[in-house]
Parts: structure tokens; C-alpha cells; sequence
């Protein structure tokens, strides 16, 4: 039986505190014993990539200690939890059940009186044989033309994984000949946001998809009605160019104004949705239900590599834990991601949300009040961008700063240059590694302008190519982690409740029900 | 005569850390406190902007301890140094003249030779000259056919402030008639940035700018020969399609390789740059010197209300000395930047540059270590999408962030929708009052997991509608503070060292120069 307990309840963690000086990262990454470090602190992830811990704050010592650690939070015990259709997420009381989107590892879950797992298998295939359609013409606008570009209508979840999914695969599917539909975004209730997407766009050959789970989001429902007024004064009719991914009991579940609807539940929280219907209709619809279904491999396969107790074997545990350890014991309180990729533009976007709408809570799944830190800012662009940027401050600034890592062998789009010696995709790995040691082992200097400090952890993910296996993999990767994070803070990763009072306040001010200094701030808007 | 002393060597910050618990800010924003608040605790910027303070943590005490704070460390005499020409980049051992790109408010700045502000104006007309005779088609393609599409090849600060300024007023210049061409930007050395961006446009018809202060900077120049090789290929002329922006003394400002060149100087710093021939000349040729001379304009209005030495007529000084007060005081470490306008997508990334790369430093300007916190991690996303996001962590996570917000009362496109009996802009605008008040006030409920703490501090840059002067005061704003906060923290502000030692490790692994850690982690990416 799972014990929930905080954080500082644990023996484990109290024997962790003691490791707050064990590892000097300058000392250790030096030399021979550097060079073995990233030979050995490396794990197998799934879509063939591989997590490098090497300039990570560990040693044996602390890998055994964390390994105590989960072991006395029953972090696998509690993923197991998870995938048997637990009622994980206490405070909407609800499962949570985004891993079974892209395979079962658990128990069958039956719930609403149908086999989980056969639910969001259906509605993949759903969705694989609109989009054939769609791809063929069999499905086409009024006139019988084929739609060239589909339009995602969403907002938080409903957007920025799919959307940093699509900027993923992008350029990878133009490459290998399975680029089918363009795909744009609209998510800002900002009217400038849809203005825009629209001007961009040709309405004609555009095919919408509205997401939402409860059909009631206020921000995507005025988009959809800025869209079909758009497709009005273009002499169209709506519903021949909209679907709906929403959940089956919602309102816009089976509406006369959509073409159709594919459906998502409340098991699947908006930032965990990328692998099922709502990341599924518009990365189907770009690139082809099979590509997809590769995505979802790759997720598998990370989640199945994360039912591993031995935290040497398992990635995403690992990196959670060590994550705790930079965030608890080394007082640490942002991270930064770090893509060396283009095409990984807005995945640290993507994973700002994820981790930061997750585990930036200050009570327990119990709802008490915890005595430690919890969920860090994340942040970050993609290399070498960011090296012409903040990392001035990664480099040299007061606070110690844990970085993540990506980079891949090959570029995406196989076309390249050589300068002085070297193509573009060899300088790019060559600042991976040379950043990773610069900010590990620093440098001396008399001049202490140009001096360097080191003692900067980060890790690697390293993979061959960005390709669909590798991003599923990657994605259920830090999915994962936040997940085992959350376990060892005690908090119930996959509600929000922080985001309602916001909401409550705005339709206030709308309704003018406002006094002191709301309606001060509201006067300055003139509303 | 400026004393340069470390925040900690003066009397007035002694007394300010007295006022760490001052303020309880939830109490003072309640009731008609909290309205008087937000109608007095408001500064006129330029641009016709204001900035409110009403939600940040102050009172009458802590502003009059924030002046005397000012006033001891020199803050505006040391401005005015910095207007006069004096050499305030002791570092790299130059002067600092950004502001004098867009008007002139010292004395006369002799330096090699030239009249600065002469030399930057006339930089400023001769790009005008040259996007005027590219609009009317006097410069044009081999054909004789009109450019249609720029694309700037930069990186850093070349590359961010330039791009966030363009998509600040790429919709604003459609609707008001002065869009001339579409620009387009690469930066990553990472190739698959390069060919997608030139996939996606019509060579034949693009005009290129080679920025490059240096005339050195790896990545652009990899960028270049990649653009070079795809001219080439299309059978076109090279130099017939790429103008140079760099510094008169550099390898390429003299080269038949060019169309055209335009200068800048070693006295504006990258992440500077934007309001120099750097942002002059995409955002001239995009939208018309017309446009980019009203944006100089803003920003000047703002470098003049920026001499004020009451802090209470100051809005760049105030928000900085709030800063510090957060930062030195209150312990908080980060700073989201929150612009609920589409447009402003790119601007929080771009002032993480600003703000990261200029303060992220641990030695004063003497090159002494500091015993205190310098610059905060900054990042942010535009409003509402942060909201259905990272939101969660700002109004219940275990640190405390404060937070920037930017708001304006009308769309840039003037296309809306009302929905619910309001448009989306006023949704937008109710959102903005919603959260600051969510922010600052929370919310008590005897469910813990509804529970808002409340007490998180926020200020506001309101405007009417985001046009060119309200960014080029926007802009000013937020380099004028970075200022004020560096002289604060007795900084340089204005190098860079800590970007250093990974080019010149990235160099080694190239030159296969390597061993222990670093080879091995060059040998994962096979290079």
C-alpha cells in the first residue's frame, strides 16, 4: 500500500540533506575521472535517445541515497498506481490516464463503462481515417477542393504542446516527403492573434479544429466565433470547415456545426494532452496518421522504460530526483532548458507549462501546507541563440542555475555548409559540449572579469536525429519526470486550481461587479 | 564627482533592508486604500504610456528610502555621464551611446574623430535613402524586379531586438498602410534554421543583411555562405542581394561582396542595438523610415524623462529601485515579463537578453566580487496564453515572482468580436486588471487548495494602442532600467565576458584539441 508523505517525513531525505557538500562538479568533471563520468553516467531512453547525467551534482554516494529516496516514496509503486486507473488526481478526483493514450502498461482501466484504453485507441483511428480522407479529397471544402492547411483553436494545453510538437516535425516531414497539411495556431484572446492567422491564411482550403475539453473555455469559443465570422463574410459555411476535440459529455460534442468530433476525457490534463485527440487530429492532419502513430511509439517506449525501480536505468526518475536534490538540498530555484535545435523553438514553452502548471503548489494532495520548496521557474530558447543571450548570466550571475540539454547527431533537413573546416550541424554540437564543460568546470583567471566559477550542473539528452520516435520519447520523458517530482513533493500534479481565481475576477470586471481597486484598474481600461 | 560603491557599502540601503516587512501588500491594496493606490502611484512615460505602481510592495517609507537610495549611489549624475561620454564600459573600455541614437541629451560626444550623434544620424539617412530607393524599386534584383521580402542574418542581439520589434509592428503597419516588405530572420547556426527560413521565401525577390558588428561572429558568417550558396544556386548575383550592417573598421564594411553597407560602432552594445543601423535598416526597409524614426522617437522621450531625479517622476529609476528592493530586500529571483498583446510575443525574449546578459554578473565594475544578488532570471510569454499556463506556479508556488505587466485599450488590427457582451479586447484588458488583483490580493477559502496567499507584487505599463513611439518608449524603458538596476549593483553593465569561454571551448572541439570530459562528451556527437 502507497504511503503518501511530504517531502521532509521521509528518512531518506533527511540523510540527503547531509550531501549538500559532497560533490565539488569542477573537481569531479576534471580529467580522467571527467571523461569516465560521461562514459558511465549515461542512461537509455526510448526513440533511441539517451539521458548524459555525467555534469549532474552526483557520485555514487548520492545516486544511493536517491535511490533510497524513491524507494522509501514508492515512486514506481505509485506510477503503478497511476497506470491501474488510480484515482490519482485527488483534487478534481480524477485518473490520470495520458500514458494510456499511446499504449497499457497497467491493469485494463474500465471507466464510464468502457475500456480506457480502447476509448483513446478508437479515437485515434477515428481521427487516422478523417484525416486519409481529408488528405484524399474525400472530405473537401463546398466547391470539392482538397484543404491545405488546418487551424488549431486552443489555448494552454489545447496549444502549446500541439504547437511545439508540429514546429518539431515540421521541416523533419518536408524532408521525408510526409508534409500533407501547413498548420497554424490561434490562442491569444488577443484579436490581433486571430487577425493575424487569418490575414496569413487561405480561408477557402482551411479546415479548423476547436479544442476544448468542457466547450466552454471563454478564450478558444470567441476565437470560433471570430473564425466563423470570417468564414460568413467569405460567403462559407462554417461547419463544413470546423471539428471539435472536446470530451463526449461537453456541448460541442455532437453539434450540427461541426463536421465532426473527436473526444478526449477528464483523465487526460490539457498539458498531458499532446499524445491523445487533442495533439492527435492537427499532427494527423499535418503529417499523416502513421507519423503520429510513430510519436506515440516513442512515448510508449519511454513509458515503459520508466516502470524501472533502479534509478540508474530509468531516465525520467533520475532526472526528477536529481532534480529534487538541485531544488531541496542545493536551494536552487530555476531551471533552464536548452534545445539544440531549431526546431525545438517552443518546447521549452511547452515544458514551462507542463512543469510549472503541475508542481508550482504549495499544499499536498491533501490540501495541507508543505514546508518545502517545490516546482521551479523553467525557462529557456534554443542553442546557440542563447548563448548570444542570458547565458551571460547562466555563465557568471549570483544565482547557480541547473541546465537541460538537448542535442541531436544530424540535422532534421540534411542541407549544410561547410566553414572553416566543419558543417553548421558539428558547430552546433560542438557548443553543446563545449558550454556543458564550460559551465562544470569554469575557468581561472586573474582578471576576475574573466573569470569563471563552474560548479554549473547540466545533462544531456543526445539523440541521432529529431525525428517522430525520438520527440514521443523526449516528450513522455520530462512528462514523466514531473510526475515522479510530484510524487516526492506530495502534490497532486494534475490540478490547477491556481489558475480559477483569475477567471473569477475577470468576468467580474466584465460584469462591472468590481470595487477598490479592481475597479481603479478597470477604470485605467476603460471598461 | 560619481562614486562607484557597492550597493552594500551604502548607509541609505542599510536603512532600506529595515523596510523588508513595510508593506503587507494584500492589506494595502484592499479597499479604497488599494483604489487611491492605483490613481496615485502612476508615472507618465513617453510614448504616452504610464507606468503603474500601485501593486508593487511600497509605500511612502520605502519610496522615500528608494530616493535617498538614488540619490547616495548617483544614479542620474551617473546618467548623465553616460549621456556625456564618458568611458562607463570599463570592461571592454568604451563609452555607451545607444541614446544617442535616437536624439541627443549630453553634451556633444567627440569620439574618433566624428560627432556621434552625427555619425549615427547620418547612418540613420542613408538607410532611410536606401529603403526608400528599394520601395520604389531604384534598388532592385538583376531583373530589375521590386525586393519583396527582407531577411536579416544576425544573432543575439542582432538577431532578438530587431525580430521583437518587427513582430511588435508588423500588424500595426498592414492596417495603417505602411507594411512594405515582409522580413524574415536567421540566426541559429543550427542549419535546419537557415534552409527553412529559405524555403519559405522567394530568393529571387529577398533582400539580405549581413549583421555583424565584428564582421567575425561565426554563426552569421556560416549563415552568409549558406545564404550565398542558395543565391548561387537560384543563379543570382550575391552581392546584388545582401547590404552589410556592421562597424566601419570590420573586414566586411568595405567589400564589393555588398550591395550597400551601414554602420555602427563599438559604443552600442548588441543587446542595444535595435534604436542603431541594426534595427535601422530591417525595420526601415519593412515598414518605411518613417515608421523607424517615430520609434526613435518614443524611445528618446523616454531617455529624457529618464533624467528626472525624483524617482516619483521617473518611471525607469522607479521600476529599477523596486527591483532592487524585491531582488536585495525581499529575496525574490526571478522576474516574469508579462505583455498581454500578441504583438509583444517576442519582447519578453528579447529583455531577457537586456536584462540577463547585463546583469547576470558576480564582480563590480572594478572587477571586485560582490556579496549580493545581482540580475534576476527573466522570462515571460504574452497574456492570455501565460494565464492558461505558467500562472499556476505565479499565484500558488513556493517562491515569490514579481511580475510585469504590459497592457494597451485598443487592438492593433481594429478587427473584433463581441462575444458574451464583450469584445476580445476588453476581455483582454479585464484579464490584465483580473490577475493583477488576483496577484496582489489572493483569495482566503478554507479548502487550502483554493487558498491564495496573495502578496505577489506586479506593476503595469498601460498605453492606448501599441504603436511605433509607445515601443520605442516601451523599449527605452526597460534598457533604462537595466541601467539604473547595473549602476545600482555597481556593475559594468555593458560587456559580456561570460560568453567567452564556451566559443573558445567550442573552437577546441572543432580543432579536435581535446581531452578527458570534453573530448568525451565531443566523441557522443562524433565530432
Amino acid at each position: 500500500m502507497a504511503e503518501w508523505k511530504n517531502l521532509d517525513e521521509l528518512d531518506s531525505f533527511k540523510e540527503l540533506l547531509k550531501l549538500r557538500d559532497e560533490v565539488v562538479l569542477k573537481e569531479v568533471m576534471a580529467g580522467d575521472n571527467g571523461a569516465k563520468r560521461v562514459k558511465e553516467y549515461a542512461v537509455e531512453m526510448g526513440g533511441g535517445l539517451c539521458f548524459n547525467y555525467a555534469s549532474r551534482v552526483c557520485d555514487e554516494k548520492i545516486l544511493d541515497a536517491l535511490q533510497a529516496l524513491s524507494d522509501e516514496a514508492g515512486l514506481i509503486e505509485k506510477y503503478r498506481l497511476l497506470l491501474d486507473g488510480e484515482m490519482i488526481n485527488t483534487g478534481e478526483k480524477r485518473l490520470v490516464l495520458h500514458q494510456l493514450t499511446r499504449g497499457q502498461l497497467g491493469k485494463v482501466v474500465e471507466k464510464d463503462g468502457a475500456d480506457k484504453r480502447e476509448f483513446y485507441k478508437t479515437q485515434q483511428e477515428r481521427i487516422a481515417e478523417f484525416a486519409k480522407k481529408v488528405h484524399s479529397g474525400e472530405i473537401a471544402n463546398e466547391k470539392g477542393e482538397k484543404f491545405t492547411t488546418v487551424v488549431q483553436i486552443g489555448i494552454g494545453g489545447s496549444d502549446l504542446g500541439p504547437r511545439a510538437m508540429y514546429l518539431a516535425l515540421e521541416n523533419w516531414a518536408k524532408k521525408n516527403n510526409c508534409f500533407k497539411m501547413e498548420a497554424r495556431f490561434i490562442s491569444n484572446v488577443d484579436p490581433d492573434d486571430a487577425s493575424a492567422v487569418l490575414d496569413g491564411i487561405d480561408v477557402v482550403h482551411s479546415l479548423f479544429i476547436l479544442v476544448s475539453k468542457s466547450g466552454t473555455t471563454l478564450e478558444t469559443l470567441t476565437n470560433q466565433t471570430f473564425v466563423m465570422d470570417a468564414l460568413k463574410k467569405a460567403g462559407l459555411d462554417g461547419s463544413r470547415h470546423m471539428i471539435a476535440v472536446t470530451s463526449e459529455t461537453s456541448p460541442i460534442a455532437h453539434s450540427s456545426d461541426y463536421l465532426d468530433a473527436f473526444f478526449m476525457d477528464d483523465y487526460i490534463g490539457g498539458r498531458y494532452s499532446s499524445t491523445s485527440a487533442v495533439g492527435g487530429a492537427v499532427l494527423s492532419l499535418a503529417f499523416g496518421p502513421e507519423v503520429f502513430a510513430e510519436f506515440l511509439e516513442g512515448a510508449h517506449e519511454e513509458d515503459e522504460k520508466a516502470l524501472s525501480s533502479d534509478i540508474r536505468k530509468n531516465a525520467d526518475l533520475l532526472d526528477a530526483l536529481l532534480g529534487v536534490f538541485e531544488r531541496n538540498v542545493l536551494d536552487m530555484s530555476s531551471t533552464a532548458v536548452l534545445p539544440y535545435s531549431q526546431a525545438l523553438s517552443r518546447f521549452p514553452a511547452h515544458l514551462q507549462q507542463l512543469d510549472m502548471e503541475s508542481n508550482g503548489k504549495s499544499v499536498n494532495r491533501f490540501g495541507e501546507p508543505v514546508n518545502y520548496k517545490t516546482g521551479p521557474v523553467i525557462f529557456g530558447e534554443p542553442g546557440t541563440n542563447g548563448q548570444h543571450s542570458f547565458y551571460q548570466l547562466l555563465h557568471q550571475g549570483t544565482d547557480i542555475i541547473p541546465l537541460q540539454f538537448v542535442g541531436f547527431l544530424d540535422s532534421q533537413m540534411e542541407n549544410d555548409v561547410v566553414i572553416e573546416g566543419s558543417t553548421s550541424q558539428k558547430k552546433l554540437a560542438a557548443n553543446v559540449t563545449a558550454q556543458i564543460m564550460a559551465f562544470a568546470c569554469g575557468k581561472d583567471d586573474d582578471d576576475r572579469n574573466k573569470y569563471f566559477e563552474g560548479n554549473r550542473p547540466s545533462s544531456l539528452i543526445i539523440g541521432k536525429k529529431l525525428e517522430p520516435k525520438a520527440l514521443g520519447a523526449l516528450l513522455a520523458h520530462f512528462e514523466n519526470k514531473v510526475m515522479f517530482q510530484g510524487f516526492t513533493w506530495n502534490l497532486n500534479s494534475f490540478d490547477q486550481e491556481g489558475v480559477q481565481l483569475g477567471k473569477k475576477l475577470a468576468k467580474k470586471v466584465l460584469a462591472h461587479e468590481t470595487d477598490g481597486a479592481l475597479k481603479a484598474y478597470a477604470d485605467l481600461f476603460e471598461i
